[in-house]
């Protein structure tokens, strides 16, 4: 990487942005992001789906994933049917489905089915009770196991614990896991941008090298 | 995408599989994530320097990013630096430094840095107590404010507070966000998988579509 003249952005001026510079400045901070679509029923049956850049492995036995929820403030369609459920599907957004992913995230009524308004497809799969989107390749079906507020924020942590996963066969390697980029996932960076992903390297273990 | 065989991966399969190839295959569903190095300091003055693929964003106002350490049943040094010294580092991995990166997985002894024995160059900055790494692109300085154990499997998320960045000029875009793919930023997929990430679009606010 070649050097170039760097800058500094201090504490006070990060809290002196305007909101949504400053969004968009520390969503891009971490680095990469997943982006998921989430998949809940109310209680009176009727589907929600609503994009997430937040998903995140959390331990692999119990196979469990976190997902964040943002302050209660506002009406939180999805939030609110995990709850009352206490089921929710995962569902990878790849390449093809980005445009369709990304309107979800609008703010339709709590009667409004982002399904029917995105032209995605609801399927429901072993009689989970949440919908799964047809055209997504991998699904996760999630059962609620543990629900953590962020003090410092007013934030949630969702806890949940995988209950089945299905997956196109061709993307599954001989070790088992899942070529993402040759499923075509996505990655997102800060709250617009999404991105398409290749294997640069697979390691192995590291060991501590003699000499 | 066109439409594959599709395979079902109960939660007993998940439960019956060989420890390594559960981790591998758990680690893949979230979908990408990002790849940092952790840079602390042990009360004695001594730099610690690890790998991460957990670092998220939780906020940000205050900007907050948050991390998860596995659990404290065997000896880890960058969360006993956090806790004791109450501040860390984070350095985004970039394509020119992945071998130097994943080699800080090693298990090296409490007194060993990962910084002399990988060759990645120690760098201190407006007298922030830990080390950054001077071949990162992006970086930032925390202060943890709280810490959460997530009961279903004691982990913790470990919650903190950007104190200041900086980032090579030439990657921040006209809106004040970082152009990641510019900074050669590298996602992870899985426990082993490192990749290159190359933008697809960038979306503006979602709207509800009339008819």
């Amino acid at each position: 990487m070649p050097e170039s003249e760097r800058i500094e952005i201090s504490r006070e001026q990060i809290r002196n942005m305007e909101k949504i510079d400053r969004l968009k400045l520390i969503n891009s901070t971490p680095g990469y992001k997943s982006v998921n679509l989430i998949g809940t029923t109310d209680p009176s049956g009727n589907f929600n789906l609503a994009i997430f850049s937040s998903v995140i492995h959390l331990g692999s036995n119990p196979p469990l994933l976190g997902m964040i929820s943002r302050p209660i403030t506002v009406e939180r369609h999805s939030f609110d049917n995990i709850i009352e459920t206490g089921v929710y599907t995962i569902n990878h957004v790849h390449t093809e489905i980005i445009d369709s992913a990304h309107q979800t995230s609008a703010k339709y009524s709590r009667e409004t089915s982002e399904f029917k308004a995105t032209g995605l497809t609801p399927v429901l799969m072993h009689g989970f009770k949440a919908p799964f989107v047809e055209e997504s390749s991998i699904r996760i079906a999630m059962s609620l196991v543990e629900r953590q507020e962020i003090r410092s924020n007013g934030t949630h942590l969702l806890v949940g614990e995988i209950q089945f996963i299905s997956a196109p066969k061709n993307i599954v390697r001989e070790d088992g896991s899942f070529d993402l980029s040759a499923a075509g996932t996505v990655a997102m960076s800060g709250v617009d941008t999404y991105l398409a992903c290749r294997e640069l390297s697979r390691k192995g273990y590291a060991r501590i090298r003699k000499g």
